[in-house]
């Protein structure tokens, strides 16, 4: 078996980070399958997100921690973490409440291609909460 | 407005595409909600994702255009295409047969952490077809 293989097949939980030691992790709403952002996770991130229970990421605008909802409350509480075959992708299955996504939204997801002639997007959902009452990014 | 929050608020399609001119695209399964892969794309595989209807990356292993399901069978046909905030991340919605991992798994995220003091993962998921029949990795 070659060393790829073992990595599918095995139990190890052996995250590969990228060159700039991120690991990409999806926050997907445990309950309803929505995926709410994407956002990357260095080692001090990933280790603190397993050992508190909430997702916590590394801000790369920011260069440092990110605590999701320290500021806005919208905090994510994980249910379960997946990986995939490669293990250099996480997906975190988490509770949360009403709006994930710092502009005001649910999910960062809120515009779909709409014309792809003409390059255009539109919305596919309204905001469910106020972000300039809890701006966090 | 900013030129970032123009870019959150706006209906204009402008992917962001990182230094390695790649964008994250997730495949998600349009009727259960399912992720099924991540992968990158290149502005010629979005491009021709959209112009052929049918999910399309770029290989960072191969150096090439993967077409999704050529050599396996397992394509994705895509429903709808979604943007993040930032318009730096994509979700195709696709329908698919079964198997959409090189695995042989219906998605490539087919274990979750277990035990996380002991990094041991488990199996999420049973095989759905034999991958040596149709390997396209």
């Amino acid at each position: 078996m070659t060393a790829k293989q073992e990595l599918r097949e095995n139990l190890e939980f052996l995250p590969k980070f990228d060159n700039n030691d991120l690991i990409t992790a999806i926050a997907q709403d445990a309950t309803t399958g929505q995926v709410l952002m994407v956002a990357y996770m260095n080692r001090e991130a990933l280790d603190e997100t397993i050992r508190t229970g909430y997702g916590t990421y590394f801000s790369r605008s920011r260069g440092k921690l990110w605590r999701k909802g320290e500021e806005s409350g919208h905090r994510q509480k994980v249910e379960q973490i997946l990986v995939d075959c490669d293990q250099d992708c996480l997906i975190l299955k988490v509770a949360v409440d009403a709006g994930q996504c710092h502009v005001g939204y649910q999910s960062c997801f809120y515009r779909a291609l709409k014309d792809p002639a003409d390059n255009k997007l539109q919305f596919i959902a309204d905001k469910v909460y106020d972000p300039k009452q809890a701006c966090e990014k």
